[in-house]
Protein backbone atom coordinates (compact mmCIF):
# COMPACT_ATOMS: atom_id res chain seq x y z
CA UNK A 1 0.00 0.00 0.00
CA UNK A 2 0.92 3.66 -0.81
CA UNK A 3 2.36 5.49 1.84
CA UNK A 4 0.56 8.90 1.42
CA UNK A 5 1.70 12.36 3.28
CA UNK A 6 0.63 15.76 3.16
CA UNK A 7 2.68 18.71 2.14
CA UNK A 8 1.82 22.73 2.52
CA UNK A 9 4.45 24.63 1.12
CA UNK A 10 4.63 28.56 1.73
CA UNK A 11 5.87 30.65 -0.78
CA UNK A 12 6.27 34.02 -0.40
CA UNK A 13 4.56 35.01 -3.52
CA UNK A 14 1.23 36.20 -3.70
CA UNK A 15 0.98 38.87 -6.25
CA UNK A 16 2.41 37.91 -9.56
CA UNK A 17 0.24 34.93 -11.21
CA UNK A 18 2.70 34.32 -13.36
CA UNK A 19 5.07 33.23 -11.41
CA UNK A 20 2.67 31.76 -9.00
CA UNK A 21 1.32 29.52 -11.88
CA UNK A 22 5.12 28.13 -13.10
CA UNK A 23 5.52 27.26 -9.39
CA UNK A 24 2.08 25.65 -9.33
CA UNK A 25 2.68 23.88 -12.63
CA UNK A 26 5.89 21.60 -10.53
CA UNK A 27 2.95 20.10 -8.69
CA UNK A 28 0.92 19.10 -11.69
CA UNK A 29 1.26 16.44 -13.79
CA UNK A 30 3.27 14.30 -11.72
CA UNK A 31 2.87 10.98 -10.89
CA UNK A 32 1.11 9.84 -7.56
CA UNK A 33 0.63 13.41 -6.53
CA UNK A 34 -2.55 15.48 -6.01
CA UNK A 35 -2.31 18.95 -5.49
CA UNK A 36 -5.50 19.16 -3.57
CA UNK A 37 -5.38 23.44 -3.37
CA UNK A 38 -3.64 26.72 -3.63
CA UNK A 39 -4.76 30.36 -2.48
CA UNK A 40 -3.36 33.49 -2.12
CA UNK A 41 -3.52 37.31 -1.78
CA UNK A 42 -1.65 40.72 -2.40
CA UNK A 43 -2.03 41.56 1.76
CA UNK A 44 -0.26 38.03 2.77
CA UNK A 45 2.47 38.22 -0.37
CA UNK A 46 2.23 34.42 0.17
CA UNK A 47 0.96 31.49 -1.95
CA UNK A 48 0.03 28.01 0.65
CA UNK A 49 -0.16 25.41 -1.58
CA UNK A 50 -1.46 21.72 -0.76
CA UNK A 51 -0.22 18.74 -2.04
CA UNK A 52 -0.47 14.86 -1.17
CA UNK A 53 1.22 12.42 -2.51
CA UNK A 54 3.92 9.51 -2.22
CA UNK A 55 7.25 10.39 -0.44
CA UNK A 56 9.26 9.61 -4.15
CA UNK A 57 6.54 12.36 -5.48
CA UNK A 58 6.76 14.92 -3.40
CA UNK A 59 10.95 15.04 -3.63
CA UNK A 60 10.60 15.24 -7.45
CA UNK A 61 7.90 18.04 -7.44
CA UNK A 62 9.57 19.81 -4.74
CA UNK A 63 13.25 19.54 -5.75
CA UNK A 64 11.44 21.37 -9.13
CA UNK A 65 9.52 23.72 -6.91
CA UNK A 66 12.05 25.26 -4.60
CA UNK A 67 14.15 25.82 -7.80
CA UNK A 68 11.82 27.85 -9.11
CA UNK A 69 11.19 29.90 -6.39
CA UNK A 70 14.62 30.42 -6.27
CA UNK A 71 14.92 31.96 -9.65
CA UNK A 72 11.25 33.63 -9.50
CA UNK A 73 11.17 34.91 -5.96
CA UNK A 74 13.81 37.83 -4.73
CA UNK A 75 13.24 38.49 -1.31
CA UNK A 76 15.27 41.37 -1.09
CA UNK A 77 12.44 42.97 -2.57
CA UNK A 78 9.57 40.97 -0.77
CA UNK A 79 6.93 42.56 1.59
CA UNK A 80 3.78 41.83 2.88
CA UNK A 81 1.79 41.14 6.28
CA UNK A 82 2.44 37.71 6.84
CA UNK A 83 5.67 36.77 8.64
CA UNK A 84 8.26 35.18 6.33
CA UNK A 85 11.99 34.43 6.40
CA UNK A 86 12.32 32.83 2.75
CA UNK A 87 11.53 32.27 -0.49
CA UNK A 88 9.88 28.83 0.09
CA UNK A 89 9.06 29.54 3.88
CA UNK A 90 7.75 26.88 5.59
CA UNK A 91 7.56 23.61 4.37
CA UNK A 92 5.49 20.60 6.87
CA UNK A 93 5.30 16.92 6.36
CA UNK A 94 1.91 15.39 7.56
CA UNK A 95 1.28 11.38 8.21
CA UNK A 96 -2.16 10.66 6.18
CA UNK A 97 -1.74 7.29 5.20
CA UNK A 98 0.44 3.81 5.91
CA UNK A 99 3.14 6.22 7.19
CA UNK A 100 3.91 7.78 10.07
CA UNK A 101 5.42 11.31 12.06
CA UNK A 102 9.06 8.82 11.68
CA UNK A 103 8.86 8.66 8.08
CA UNK A 104 7.81 11.89 7.72
CA UNK A 105 10.15 13.63 9.25
CA UNK A 106 13.05 11.43 7.72
CA UNK A 107 11.18 12.55 4.18
CA UNK A 108 11.18 16.14 5.22
CA UNK A 109 15.02 15.76 5.96
CA UNK A 110 16.16 14.17 3.10
CA UNK A 111 14.04 16.42 1.27
CA UNK A 112 15.72 19.32 2.73
CA UNK A 113 19.07 17.68 1.94
CA UNK A 114 18.37 17.19 -1.98
CA UNK A 115 16.96 20.86 -2.27
CA UNK A 116 20.62 22.14 -0.24
CA UNK A 117 22.39 20.25 -2.67
CA UNK A 118 20.38 21.12 -5.86
CA UNK A 119 19.56 24.36 -5.28
CA UNK A 120 22.40 25.52 -2.11
CA UNK A 121 19.16 26.92 -0.24
CA UNK A 122 19.84 26.95 3.65
CA UNK A 123 16.85 25.20 6.23
CA UNK A 124 15.74 25.07 9.70
CA UNK A 125 14.43 21.91 10.88
CA UNK A 126 11.53 22.64 13.03
CA UNK A 127 8.19 20.99 14.78
CA UNK A 128 8.91 17.11 15.44
CA UNK A 129 12.23 17.45 13.20
CA UNK A 130 13.19 20.05 15.19
CA UNK A 131 16.78 19.56 16.91
CA UNK A 132 16.22 21.70 19.77
CA UNK A 133 12.65 22.45 21.58
CA UNK A 134 13.70 25.93 21.05
CA UNK A 135 13.08 25.12 17.16
CA UNK A 136 10.28 23.66 17.56
CA UNK A 137 7.96 26.69 17.28
CA UNK A 138 7.86 28.31 13.88
CA UNK A 139 7.23 31.91 15.18
CA UNK A 140 10.24 31.63 17.32
CA UNK A 141 12.56 30.92 14.60
CA UNK A 142 10.93 33.30 12.00
CA UNK A 143 11.74 36.03 14.94
CA UNK A 144 13.05 38.67 13.30
CA UNK A 145 11.99 37.84 10.06
CA UNK A 146 13.67 37.80 6.40
CA UNK A 147 15.46 41.15 7.34
CA UNK A 148 16.82 39.71 11.08
CA UNK A 149 17.48 36.59 9.45
CA UNK A 150 21.19 36.78 8.52
CA UNK A 151 22.40 38.12 11.75
CA UNK A 152 20.21 35.91 13.78
CA UNK A 153 21.79 32.90 11.64
CA UNK A 154 25.46 34.02 12.99
CA UNK A 155 24.32 33.14 16.25
CA UNK A 156 25.28 29.40 17.32
CA UNK A 157 22.18 29.07 18.68
CA UNK A 158 19.81 30.31 15.55
CA UNK A 159 22.74 27.93 13.02
CA UNK A 160 20.69 26.45 10.24
CA UNK A 161 20.47 22.77 10.34
CA UNK A 162 21.63 22.50 6.61
CA UNK A 163 23.31 25.13 4.29
CA UNK A 164 22.74 29.27 5.43
CA UNK A 165 20.59 32.44 5.24
CA UNK A 166 21.16 33.30 1.38
CA UNK A 167 20.28 36.73 0.50
CA UNK A 168 18.20 35.89 -2.10
CA UNK A 169 16.11 32.85 -1.00
CA UNK A 170 16.50 33.84 2.85
CA UNK A 171 15.97 30.50 5.07
CA UNK A 172 13.14 27.87 4.93
CA UNK A 173 11.71 25.99 7.93
CA UNK A 174 10.76 22.17 6.95
CA UNK A 175 10.00 19.64 9.44
CA UNK A 176 7.33 16.61 10.21
CA UNK A 177 3.64 17.59 12.15
CA UNK A 178 0.84 15.93 13.13
CA UNK A 179 -2.33 17.25 10.52
CA UNK A 180 -3.73 20.25 12.59
CA UNK A 181 -7.34 20.43 12.93
CA UNK A 182 -9.24 24.08 13.29
CA UNK A 183 -11.91 23.52 15.20
CA UNK A 184 -13.82 26.55 17.01
CA UNK A 185 -16.61 26.06 19.51
CA UNK A 186 -19.78 28.83 19.37
CA UNK A 187 -20.53 29.99 23.09
CA UNK A 188 -23.67 31.71 23.92
CA UNK A 189 -22.00 34.57 25.50
CA UNK A 190 -21.20 37.85 23.92
CA UNK A 191 -18.35 37.84 26.70
CA UNK A 192 -15.21 37.76 25.29
CA UNK A 193 -13.99 37.61 29.26
CA UNK A 194 -15.53 34.22 29.42
CA UNK A 195 -14.60 32.92 26.07
CA UNK A 196 -10.98 33.74 26.67
CA UNK A 197 -11.34 32.11 30.47
CA UNK A 198 -12.70 29.03 28.98
CA UNK A 199 -9.84 29.12 25.85
CA UNK A 200 -7.46 29.28 28.92
CA UNK A 201 -8.42 26.50 30.54
CA UNK A 202 -8.63 23.91 27.85
CA UNK A 203 -5.21 24.89 26.33
CA UNK A 204 -1.36 23.60 26.54
CA UNK A 205 -0.18 26.60 26.76
CA UNK A 206 -2.24 27.75 30.05
CA UNK A 207 -3.04 24.02 31.96
CA UNK A 208 -5.01 22.54 29.58
CA UNK A 209 -4.66 19.57 27.00
CA UNK A 210 -1.62 18.77 25.75
CA UNK A 211 -2.36 19.08 22.15
CA UNK A 212 -4.76 22.16 21.88
CA UNK A 213 -3.98 25.54 21.30
CA UNK A 214 -6.34 28.48 21.51
CA UNK A 215 -8.14 31.79 22.43
CA UNK A 216 -11.27 33.53 23.16
CA UNK A 217 -12.32 35.63 19.91
CA UNK A 218 -15.15 38.08 19.40
CA UNK A 219 -18.05 37.10 17.35
CA UNK A 220 -20.07 40.41 17.43
CA UNK A 221 -22.41 40.07 14.28
CA UNK A 222 -24.21 37.15 16.39
CA UNK A 223 -23.55 38.77 19.49
CA UNK A 224 -21.25 35.44 20.58
CA UNK A 225 -18.32 34.13 21.38
CA UNK A 226 -15.94 31.37 20.11
CA UNK A 227 -13.08 29.24 21.39
CA UNK A 228 -10.97 29.42 18.04
CA UNK A 229 -8.21 26.19 18.56
CA UNK A 230 -5.96 24.46 16.62
CA UNK A 231 -5.99 20.74 17.72
CA UNK A 232 -2.23 19.64 16.78
CA UNK A 233 -2.67 16.27 17.56
CA UNK A 234 -6.24 14.84 17.26
CA UNK A 235 -4.95 11.09 17.79
CA UNK A 236 -3.69 11.74 21.25
CA UNK A 237 -6.11 15.11 22.35
CA UNK A 238 -9.42 14.20 20.70
CA UNK A 239 -11.76 16.36 19.43
CA UNK A 240 -14.20 14.51 21.97
CA UNK A 241 -12.22 15.46 24.69
CA UNK A 242 -12.12 19.02 23.72
CA UNK A 243 -15.58 19.72 23.25
CA UNK A 244 -16.47 17.90 26.67
CA UNK A 245 -14.10 20.09 28.53
CA UNK A 246 -15.42 23.20 26.75
CA UNK A 247 -18.83 22.09 28.28
CA UNK A 248 -18.03 21.92 31.01
CA UNK A 249 -15.70 24.43 31.83
CA UNK A 250 -18.77 26.90 30.29
CA UNK A 251 -21.35 25.16 32.70
CA UNK A 252 -19.17 27.69 35.12
CA UNK A 253 -20.19 30.29 33.88
CA UNK A 254 -23.72 29.47 32.64
CA UNK A 255 -22.98 29.63 29.16
CA UNK A 256 -24.35 26.99 26.67
CA UNK A 257 -22.44 26.03 23.73
CA UNK A 258 -24.33 26.46 20.60
CA UNK A 259 -22.53 24.90 18.61
CA UNK A 260 -18.99 24.53 16.55
CA UNK A 261 -16.99 24.96 13.52
CA UNK A 262 -14.54 22.84 11.65
CA UNK A 263 -12.22 24.98 9.37
CA UNK A 264 -10.37 23.51 6.09
CA UNK A 265 -9.77 19.86 6.18
CA UNK A 266 -10.10 17.33 8.82
CA UNK A 267 -8.61 13.91 8.40
CA UNK A 268 -11.55 10.81 8.44
CA UNK A 269 -10.17 9.67 11.28
CA UNK A 270 -10.95 12.25 13.13
CA UNK A 271 -15.01 11.72 12.29
CA UNK A 272 -14.58 7.94 13.21
CA UNK A 273 -12.94 8.79 16.72
CA UNK A 274 -15.80 11.31 17.46
CA UNK A 275 -17.98 8.56 16.07
CA UNK A 276 -16.71 6.16 18.17
CA UNK A 277 -17.11 7.88 21.32
CA UNK A 278 -20.61 9.04 21.43
CA UNK A 279 -21.90 5.52 20.41
CA UNK A 280 -19.20 3.96 22.47
CA UNK A 281 -18.28 1.30 19.75
CA UNK A 282 -16.89 -1.92 20.84
CA UNK A 283 -14.08 -2.93 18.88
CA UNK A 284 -14.17 -0.47 15.95
CA UNK A 285 -11.72 -1.32 13.12
CA UNK A 286 -11.28 2.25 11.35
CA UNK A 287 -11.27 0.30 8.07
CA UNK A 288 -14.79 -0.46 8.87
CA UNK A 289 -15.43 2.79 6.85
CA UNK A 290 -16.16 1.68 3.57
CA UNK A 291 -14.26 4.17 1.38
CA UNK A 292 -10.78 3.20 3.02
CA UNK A 293 -10.69 0.38 0.84
CA UNK A 294 -10.95 2.52 -2.05
CA UNK A 295 -7.98 4.63 -1.70
CA UNK A 296 -5.13 1.73 -1.88
CA UNK B 1 -14.78 12.22 -11.64
CA UNK B 2 -15.70 8.58 -11.93
CA UNK B 3 -19.09 7.39 -10.14
CA UNK B 4 -18.32 4.28 -8.02
CA UNK B 5 -20.75 1.91 -6.79
CA UNK B 6 -20.88 -1.37 -5.12
CA UNK B 7 -22.40 -4.57 -6.01
CA UNK B 8 -23.08 -7.40 -3.67
CA UNK B 9 -23.87 -10.46 -5.56
CA UNK B 10 -24.72 -13.54 -3.81
CA UNK B 11 -23.93 -17.42 -5.57
CA UNK B 12 -25.50 -20.17 -4.55
CA UNK B 13 -22.28 -22.47 -4.09
CA UNK B 14 -20.49 -22.33 -0.40
CA UNK B 15 -19.03 -25.47 -0.69
CA UNK B 16 -17.00 -26.35 -3.74
CA UNK B 17 -13.82 -23.98 -3.49
CA UNK B 18 -12.88 -24.65 -7.30
CA UNK B 19 -16.08 -23.35 -8.23
CA UNK B 20 -15.75 -20.35 -6.20
CA UNK B 21 -12.35 -19.28 -7.49
CA UNK B 22 -13.41 -19.88 -10.87
CA UNK B 23 -16.60 -17.31 -10.16
CA UNK B 24 -14.45 -14.80 -7.96
CA UNK B 25 -11.80 -14.85 -10.83
CA UNK B 26 -14.49 -12.76 -12.65
CA UNK B 27 -13.82 -9.94 -10.47
CA UNK B 28 -9.87 -10.17 -10.41
CA UNK B 29 -7.58 -7.76 -11.98
CA UNK B 30 -10.73 -5.97 -13.96
CA UNK B 31 -10.04 -2.18 -14.20
CA UNK B 32 -11.53 0.61 -12.19
CA UNK B 33 -13.09 -2.49 -9.85
CA UNK B 34 -12.04 -3.88 -6.72
CA UNK B 35 -12.89 -7.02 -5.14
CA UNK B 36 -13.69 -5.84 -1.19
CA UNK B 37 -14.49 -9.00 0.07
CA UNK B 38 -15.95 -12.53 -0.56
CA UNK B 39 -16.72 -15.03 2.12
CA UNK B 40 -18.83 -18.57 2.04
CA UNK B 41 -20.00 -21.13 4.04
CA UNK B 42 -20.80 -24.84 4.00
CA UNK B 43 -24.03 -24.57 6.13
CA UNK B 44 -25.11 -21.25 4.04
CA UNK B 45 -24.14 -23.30 0.92
CA UNK B 46 -23.42 -19.63 -0.83
CA UNK B 47 -20.66 -17.13 -1.28
CA UNK B 48 -21.25 -13.22 -0.81
CA UNK B 49 -19.01 -10.91 -2.78
CA UNK B 50 -18.44 -7.06 -2.38
CA UNK B 51 -17.23 -5.49 -5.14
CA UNK B 52 -16.91 -1.71 -5.99
CA UNK B 53 -16.38 -0.20 -9.09
CA UNK B 54 -17.33 2.27 -12.35
CA UNK B 55 -20.36 1.46 -14.27
CA UNK B 56 -18.90 -0.02 -17.20
CA UNK B 57 -16.71 -2.09 -14.73
CA UNK B 58 -19.35 -3.60 -12.72
CA UNK B 59 -21.03 -4.55 -15.85
CA UNK B 60 -18.20 -6.60 -17.83
CA UNK B 61 -17.12 -8.69 -15.05
CA UNK B 62 -21.04 -9.61 -13.50
CA UNK B 63 -21.62 -10.82 -17.59
CA UNK B 64 -18.74 -13.35 -16.80
CA UNK B 65 -19.83 -13.83 -13.09
CA UNK B 66 -23.20 -14.63 -13.85
CA UNK B 67 -22.11 -16.71 -17.21
CA UNK B 68 -20.08 -18.69 -14.75
CA UNK B 69 -22.69 -19.06 -12.29
CA UNK B 70 -24.66 -20.69 -14.89
CA UNK B 71 -21.91 -23.21 -15.81
CA UNK B 72 -20.99 -24.29 -12.28
CA UNK B 73 -24.04 -23.96 -10.16
CA UNK B 74 -26.89 -26.63 -10.59
CA UNK B 75 -29.81 -25.53 -9.15
CA UNK B 76 -31.43 -28.74 -9.13
CA UNK B 77 -28.76 -29.83 -6.65
CA UNK B 78 -28.55 -27.23 -4.46
CA UNK B 79 -29.12 -27.76 -0.37
CA UNK B 80 -28.22 -25.09 1.91
CA UNK B 81 -29.68 -23.36 4.98
CA UNK B 82 -30.06 -20.12 3.61
CA UNK B 83 -33.17 -19.06 1.75
CA UNK B 84 -32.26 -18.72 -1.72
CA UNK B 85 -33.68 -18.89 -5.24
CA UNK B 86 -31.39 -18.48 -7.96
CA UNK B 87 -27.87 -19.28 -8.80
CA UNK B 88 -26.93 -15.92 -8.22
CA UNK B 89 -29.47 -15.25 -6.05
CA UNK B 90 -29.47 -11.20 -5.05
CA UNK B 91 -27.81 -8.48 -7.00
CA UNK B 92 -27.98 -5.13 -5.38
CA UNK B 93 -26.74 -1.75 -6.06
CA UNK B 94 -25.22 0.59 -4.20
CA UNK B 95 -24.29 3.97 -4.61
CA UNK B 96 -21.21 4.92 -3.55
CA UNK B 97 -19.53 8.26 -4.62
CA UNK B 98 -20.39 10.67 -7.78
CA UNK B 99 -24.02 8.60 -7.97
CA UNK B 100 -27.40 8.06 -6.19
CA UNK B 101 -29.71 5.45 -6.10
CA UNK B 102 -31.60 6.24 -9.82
CA UNK B 103 -28.47 6.02 -11.38
CA UNK B 104 -28.09 2.31 -9.71
CA UNK B 105 -31.51 1.61 -10.52
CA UNK B 106 -30.90 2.09 -13.93
CA UNK B 107 -27.50 0.09 -14.40
CA UNK B 108 -29.38 -2.99 -12.24
CA UNK B 109 -31.91 -3.11 -15.17
CA UNK B 110 -29.44 -2.41 -18.39
CA UNK B 111 -27.22 -5.29 -16.00
CA UNK B 112 -30.34 -7.74 -15.82
CA UNK B 113 -30.96 -7.17 -19.53
CA UNK B 114 -27.09 -8.19 -20.66
CA UNK B 115 -27.56 -10.81 -19.06
CA UNK B 116 -31.17 -11.92 -20.07
CA UNK B 117 -29.45 -11.90 -23.53
CA UNK B 118 -26.52 -13.26 -23.17
CA UNK B 119 -26.93 -16.30 -20.80
CA UNK B 120 -30.83 -16.37 -20.33
CA UNK B 121 -31.05 -15.83 -16.93
CA UNK B 122 -34.42 -14.49 -15.37
CA UNK B 123 -34.82 -11.68 -12.95
CA UNK B 124 -36.70 -10.59 -10.25
CA UNK B 125 -36.48 -6.00 -10.09
CA UNK B 126 -36.28 -5.79 -6.05
CA UNK B 127 -35.86 -2.87 -3.45
CA UNK B 128 -35.71 0.49 -5.15
CA UNK B 129 -36.24 -0.98 -8.65
CA UNK B 130 -38.71 -2.98 -7.65
CA UNK B 131 -41.92 -2.28 -10.03
CA UNK B 132 -44.75 -2.84 -7.05
CA UNK B 133 -44.68 -2.53 -3.49
CA UNK B 134 -44.73 -6.32 -3.45
CA UNK B 135 -41.54 -6.74 -4.70
CA UNK B 136 -39.48 -4.47 -2.90
CA UNK B 137 -38.88 -6.91 -0.28
CA UNK B 138 -36.28 -9.88 -0.50
CA UNK B 139 -38.14 -12.00 1.92
CA UNK B 140 -41.08 -11.75 -0.12
CA UNK B 141 -39.70 -12.21 -3.38
CA UNK B 142 -37.50 -15.47 -2.15
CA UNK B 143 -40.98 -16.84 0.05
CA UNK B 144 -41.44 -20.62 -1.46
CA UNK B 145 -37.73 -20.21 -2.51
CA UNK B 146 -35.78 -22.22 -5.64
CA UNK B 147 -38.45 -25.03 -5.08
CA UNK B 148 -42.03 -23.40 -5.71
CA UNK B 149 -40.31 -20.81 -7.52
CA UNK B 150 -41.14 -21.76 -10.81
CA UNK B 151 -45.01 -22.82 -9.79
CA UNK B 152 -44.96 -19.10 -8.26
CA UNK B 153 -43.33 -17.28 -11.11
CA UNK B 154 -46.76 -18.22 -13.44
CA UNK B 155 -49.03 -16.42 -11.01
CA UNK B 156 -49.14 -12.42 -12.75
CA UNK B 157 -48.66 -11.28 -9.41
CA UNK B 158 -44.87 -12.98 -9.19
CA UNK B 159 -44.07 -13.39 -13.50
CA UNK B 160 -40.54 -12.17 -13.82
CA UNK B 161 -39.42 -8.60 -14.59
CA UNK B 162 -36.80 -10.01 -17.31
CA UNK B 163 -36.74 -13.04 -18.95
CA UNK B 164 -38.49 -16.63 -16.72
CA UNK B 165 -37.47 -18.96 -14.07
CA UNK B 166 -34.86 -21.59 -15.10
CA UNK B 167 -34.80 -24.94 -13.46
CA UNK B 168 -30.96 -25.10 -13.43
CA UNK B 169 -30.17 -21.19 -12.92
CA UNK B 170 -33.49 -20.43 -11.16
CA UNK B 171 -34.34 -16.63 -10.63
CA UNK B 172 -32.13 -13.56 -9.59
CA UNK B 173 -33.36 -10.26 -7.44
CA UNK B 174 -31.79 -7.25 -9.15
CA UNK B 175 -32.14 -4.06 -8.00
CA UNK B 176 -30.91 -0.49 -6.20
CA UNK B 177 -30.91 -0.09 -2.64
CA UNK B 178 -29.31 2.56 -0.13
CA UNK B 179 -25.67 1.23 1.93
CA UNK B 180 -27.00 -0.84 5.14
CA UNK B 181 -25.28 -0.08 7.91
CA UNK B 182 -25.37 -3.42 10.72
CA UNK B 183 -26.04 -1.34 13.85
CA UNK B 184 -26.10 -2.73 17.15
CA UNK B 185 -26.91 -1.12 20.40
CA UNK B 186 -26.02 -2.94 23.74
CA UNK B 187 -28.56 -2.72 26.53
CA UNK B 188 -27.19 -3.22 30.20
CA UNK B 189 -29.88 -5.70 30.88
CA UNK B 190 -30.00 -9.57 30.55
CA UNK B 191 -33.86 -9.00 29.90
CA UNK B 192 -34.49 -9.76 26.45
CA UNK B 193 -37.59 -8.90 26.83
CA UNK B 194 -36.97 -5.24 27.23
CA UNK B 195 -34.48 -5.33 24.23
CA UNK B 196 -37.41 -6.77 22.28
CA UNK B 197 -39.87 -3.78 23.38
CA UNK B 198 -36.79 -1.25 22.36
CA UNK B 199 -36.51 -2.93 19.01
CA UNK B 200 -40.07 -2.70 18.72
CA UNK B 201 -40.00 1.01 19.77
CA UNK B 202 -37.68 2.12 16.76
CA UNK B 203 -38.26 -0.41 13.94
CA UNK B 204 -40.67 0.91 10.98
CA UNK B 205 -42.66 -2.30 11.70
CA UNK B 206 -43.98 -1.28 14.61
CA UNK B 207 -44.31 2.31 14.47
CA UNK B 208 -40.20 3.67 14.86
CA UNK B 209 -38.28 5.36 12.50
CA UNK B 210 -38.39 4.74 8.83
CA UNK B 211 -35.39 3.27 8.07
CA UNK B 212 -34.82 0.95 11.10
CA UNK B 213 -35.36 -2.53 10.95
CA UNK B 214 -34.49 -4.39 14.02
CA UNK B 215 -34.96 -7.05 16.69
CA UNK B 216 -33.67 -7.95 20.29
CA UNK B 217 -30.99 -10.38 20.83
CA UNK B 218 -29.62 -12.52 23.93
CA UNK B 219 -26.20 -11.93 24.59
CA UNK B 220 -26.02 -14.75 27.17
CA UNK B 221 -21.86 -14.84 27.40
CA UNK B 222 -21.95 -11.48 29.17
CA UNK B 223 -25.83 -11.26 30.31
CA UNK B 224 -26.77 -8.39 28.32
CA UNK B 225 -29.20 -8.28 25.30
CA UNK B 226 -29.04 -5.83 22.30
CA UNK B 227 -31.22 -3.60 19.86
CA UNK B 228 -29.48 -5.72 16.61
CA UNK B 229 -30.62 -3.31 13.60
CA UNK B 230 -29.96 -2.92 9.73
CA UNK B 231 -30.28 0.76 9.07
CA UNK B 232 -31.26 1.01 5.61
CA UNK B 233 -31.40 4.43 4.69
CA UNK B 234 -28.83 6.41 7.27
CA UNK B 235 -28.89 9.32 4.60
CA UNK B 236 -32.92 9.98 6.33
CA UNK B 237 -32.95 8.02 9.26
CA UNK B 238 -28.90 8.96 10.72
CA UNK B 239 -27.28 6.60 13.33
CA UNK B 240 -27.53 9.26 15.68
CA UNK B 241 -31.37 9.40 15.87
CA UNK B 242 -31.45 5.66 16.32
CA UNK B 243 -29.16 5.96 18.97
CA UNK B 244 -30.19 8.73 21.31
CA UNK B 245 -34.09 7.07 20.73
CA UNK B 246 -33.08 4.19 22.40
CA UNK B 247 -31.46 5.55 24.95
CA UNK B 248 -34.61 7.62 25.55
CA UNK B 249 -36.93 4.05 25.52
CA UNK B 250 -34.38 2.17 27.47
CA UNK B 251 -34.72 4.92 30.34
CA UNK B 252 -38.37 3.84 30.53
CA UNK B 253 -36.96 0.28 31.92
CA UNK B 254 -34.33 2.16 33.84
CA UNK B 255 -31.66 0.12 31.67
CA UNK B 256 -28.29 2.24 30.64
CA UNK B 257 -27.09 1.80 27.24
CA UNK B 258 -23.49 0.08 27.41
CA UNK B 259 -22.17 0.86 23.96
CA UNK B 260 -22.66 -0.39 20.68
CA UNK B 261 -21.50 -2.66 17.78
CA UNK B 262 -21.01 -1.83 14.15
CA UNK B 263 -20.98 -5.12 11.53
CA UNK B 264 -19.45 -4.28 9.04
CA UNK B 265 -18.53 -1.81 6.44
CA UNK B 266 -20.20 2.33 6.57
CA UNK B 267 -20.03 4.27 4.90
CA UNK B 268 -18.01 7.72 5.52
CA UNK B 269 -20.30 9.89 5.73
CA UNK B 270 -22.36 8.19 8.38
CA UNK B 271 -19.17 9.49 10.92
CA UNK B 272 -19.38 12.60 9.33
CA UNK B 273 -23.49 12.89 9.81
CA UNK B 274 -22.78 11.87 13.26
CA UNK B 275 -19.65 13.96 14.52
CA UNK B 276 -21.85 16.89 13.11
CA UNK B 277 -24.63 16.08 15.07
CA UNK B 278 -22.55 15.84 18.60
CA UNK B 279 -20.52 18.76 17.89
CA UNK B 280 -23.48 20.91 16.38
CA UNK B 281 -21.10 22.10 13.58
CA UNK B 282 -22.43 24.86 11.57
CA UNK B 283 -21.88 24.70 7.91
CA UNK B 284 -20.02 21.40 7.54
CA UNK B 285 -18.80 20.34 3.96
CA UNK B 286 -19.25 16.40 3.61
CA UNK B 287 -15.67 17.43 1.46
CA UNK B 288 -13.74 18.62 4.66
CA UNK B 289 -12.99 15.21 4.98
CA UNK B 290 -9.30 15.05 3.41
CA UNK B 291 -9.76 11.64 2.77
CA UNK B 292 -12.17 12.30 -0.14
CA UNK B 293 -10.11 14.38 -2.30
CA UNK B 294 -7.78 11.42 -2.32
CA UNK B 295 -10.43 9.22 -4.13
CA UNK B 296 -11.06 10.51 -7.61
Amino acid sequence: MKKLIQCVPNFSEGRDKEKIEKIIDSFRGVEDLKLLDYSYDNDHNRCVVTIIGTPESLKASLLVAFGKAKKLIDMTKHTGQHPRMGAVDVCPFIPIKNTNLKECDALAKEIGKAINEEHDMGFFFYEKSASTTLRQNLAKLRKGQYEEMEEKTKNPKWAPDLGEFKVNTGITAIGARMPLIAFNVLLDTPNLEIATKIAKAVRHLSGGLRFVKGIGIDMPERSITQVSMNLTDYTKTPMYRVFELIKIEAKRYGVNILGSELIGLAPMDAFIQTTEYYFGIENLDYNQALEKHLME
